[in-house]
């Protein structure tokens, strides 16, 4: 992460101050707020502000008058069933807003979310900073040889030197040209929103990004999840801890109902209840393909 | 509006309690935390949280890391700059939550407006209140002769006195018989999910409503419009004066810009330049339709 | 169902009228086109036009430039695919469009569903028929004594005989009073916004509803669910033998991976685990609670 | 644009390609179907598939049983009513699925539109093609002196063949470099996923986009409009054309009141009314920054 003395004093003058609110408050969460939180090379997450706590979808749900909650263990399993249940009206009554740095082609995965608000860094209007995704050598992998859409083991030796010094010396060479193209001095200079199509894919962006927390889990179900690309998942990662101190509850709701569960097929459904009345099921008596079964395999195996 | 005298001390409890926040506050919003503000015979809007204030619009248009804002007036001329050229989504940034009380049938037609997050009070799972809109005498109105959908003056004598009585005998008498039907005293009791049919579309629901301020925005230039039907309108006026305490540069740019703005066609944009160039225009050589050409001379004539 | 002679011919010329087109067609859903299928004693489902079928799903996950199909068995191995790994996008990309006629409590419940477009009749402007849902007497339900909102056993006897009675009665008394009150005969006549206040919510509405198979899916596996109320619940079904028609193999995936489906928590996974490597489970030791112990138990024994 | 032998092939094999349909046919559509419209020097435009037509405005509009036209003039009338009030739900009755290929940097401003459906090629999966958008001298343009997110005149001579050879030579240079990268030719080959961040933003991608009428009418009033950056302005205006040819109708309408029409503010609109009864205004005694003023002459004086 790369935050000029200016940015951190701005940051550090916003943590100073305080002023008084009637407001839920989660205290988790107003202990981040406005911090940069490192991730990838020069990214980063920054909690800007929130709205609601555990207790607010308890209050929601209840459509209450008051701080509409009861004992702590009522509100827990409160939160518990409506998690359980699908219930994801109340969960849409917290909001978090974040100020995410991040490179372009984790941006272009990202904004496949669509249920959330968005302010990019205008690339038209200002002119980006010469920062790049460089990926550190243990994740210059190479591609799978079993999934199209993934990667396997790290490159390794000459190959990965090469894909590094590649990497960089474009990045370093199209800022250079992005540079003297859009450059005033002694020529008229190109159109700045022209001059950023030169500019590769790891070259960082930022924006502020608003969501509420039913979108938000959905958002890490899917990017916290083992199949999701490195590059977008620590992202989502950082985001788990994040939401882990604004509202424990339902985090952890998520973890057991969503993050840790296992979704069985109909035909998955029926042989474990035959492999529970002491049935042999194989892949052949199953009704599963080859690969749902392995896909079955490892979640009633567990490895 | 009856609210309990529990409710009432619920609702002071809450005002009582602050805490501090590194958050935007809006100190005039603050002031109207929790407090019901009274809309028609029972309803009410009240505001249970919000996320951002003028100076949040314009840190997320500048995607700044600190507070982002500039001086006062840069600050004012920024936010109706983004309102006058459609830039919609730093208005986004901002976010209300309110409890709103109201009769089924407003709430059939607010709920037309997707892009919020809605909590209602469950007649599935709950026993609603004997709580029915019954219209002031000068809201007894006729249908109007030029409007479809719309209302003339009001009812008067003993017409007037025959529809309040309608109503009100109507709403008494679906009212005891859907306690009848889920009593379960001597019976089994009827399933309030089934019971719950048997009333009218004046009986009170409520919600808690949670929007952005871009689409707060949008819903009210609808509703406070005076085309809008009286019985949201007045919820729409409420949430006004909320909005003007709240954020108010947004505001005053929303009022100047979207409610007391007027949208020309293209051949409206010719008519006024012809007119100011000193030639004759009337709705035979104008264009426009005998509609139109009413239309337009309200705007340019300004009644 | 209670189409008029004129309604049914007008269904019928439609029905009669074809042209060619160059687009997708689904053979199965053509031969439902414009018919009304009743539901409950007055609705319909009726498909007025549909975009895609299964190849399109198939032609937009590969960005094809022609069909975009291979095999028909490669096809559905790939909508299989996309469905069990929440690959969402394809099935956005087909589109249907309904007439629904629907009681208004039910309409209520439906367009909690925000992700469509609807196009509701209009009772501000129109004149509502006199057309209310009453139960037949198997699905006059006592409330459930174990859900709160849920429904138990038929009500017998007198007890449903006077529910019958009063759910009648207060439709028609209410009806003639709406009729009473915008009537112009002799009288100014009500404004018709204000008049449909007095209908209870078991009278019927209609409106156009679209939706892409995604959200269509979503909104059936919440509405087709045993825990859906039975009146809405009935259309879910209805749509469901619809969509079986129009898109097969999506249909089929959709009831493998998630009608028939169940989701296990974290904990529930473990302990199928230690259950298949011949553990004795109980509630006391499988860190679920009462309840989920008892939602567990249906899971894996299958009853 | 540059398909391939193959790729055109496969076009007019479908094109080839009709069956009878019940549905709404357009005409003008049907003729446009699977043809691609280029756009830039390797994008296009392809309409894959629609749903409904201007008389399906009107019958969504009227809830109607059969066709729910009436007069051709009549349904004319309907729909500029309907645009006029933004009455915009029955334009959301009509879809349009489109196939675009387009430069990344276009494609991440289109996406920022969220309400439509996007399967977008996938270079996590495969390969891109070596295509980049490289702008024809005329369209090599210099930053704007008098706003910040905009283009000036053309680049002339010795400094737009420098801009042009950079491009053309960053392009070059990153691609032969992703080749190399992802290469298994005597090595392991870097994963899909990492190589694709060496491409600059104005390679080429393709998505298949499908979207409702009433938003794609947002997109091209916002990205058909003069301030629109010139590569996205052509893709509107190309879809512009295929609008018109679809719902003639509705986008003569949307022409009038949207496309040509003008929004004057508050202020404004007491401008002009004060103009009209003989008054001297000038900026001075407007009420209006100098900045409104002279967007409020551009339009009342129509240069």
């Amino acid at each position: 992460m790369s935050l000029s003395t200016e940015q951190l004093a701005e940051i550090e003058e916003q943590r100073g101050q305080t002023a008084p609110t009637r407001r839920a408050v989660s205290e988790g969460l107003e202990e981040r707020l406005f911090t940069a939180h490192p991730v990838l090379d020069h990214g980063f997450v920054r909690v800007i502000d929130y709205m609601g706590d555990d207790a607010a979808i308890c209050q929601a749900a209840r459509v209450s008058y008051g701080k509409g909650t009861k004992s702590v263990q009522n509100d827990e399993g409160l939160i518990r069933y409506l998690m359980r249940h699908w219930h994801s009206t109340p969960f849409e009554m917290c909001e978090i807003k974040l100020h995410v740095k991040l490179p372009v082609f984790v941006a272009r995965q990202w904004i496949r979310h669509r249920t959330a608000n968005v302010n990019e860094y205008s690339a038209r209007y200002s002119i980006l900073d010469r920062e790049f995704y460089i990926p550190a050598p243990e994740h210059v992998a190479a591609q799978s040889e079993i999934n199209n859409q993934g990667r396997g083991d790290a490159l390794q030796g000459e190959e990965a030197a090469r894909v590094l010094d590649m990497l960089k010396s474009d990045s370093m060479r199209c800022y250079d040209n992005y540079e003297a193209m859009i450059s005033q001095d002694g020529q008229q200079g190109l159109a700045r929103e022209l001059a950023r199509m030169n500019l590769p894919a790891n070259v960082y962006t930022q924006w502020y990004w608003k969501v509420d927390l039913h979108n938000l889990f959905h958002f890490l179900r899917l990017r916290a999840d083992a199949h999701a690309q490195y590059e977008i998942r620590v992202y989502a990662e950082t985001m788990c801890n994040i939401v882990a101190d604004w509202v424990p509850f339902a985090y952890k709701a998520f973890e057991d109902y969503r993050l840790g569960a296992a979704s069985l097929s109909a035909q998955m459904v029926n042989c474990v209840q035959r492999m529970l009345r002491g049935e042999e099921v194989s892949q052949e008596n199953s009704g599963l393909s080859a690969r749902e079964w392995r896909e079955f395999e490892t979640i009633v195996r567990g490895n």
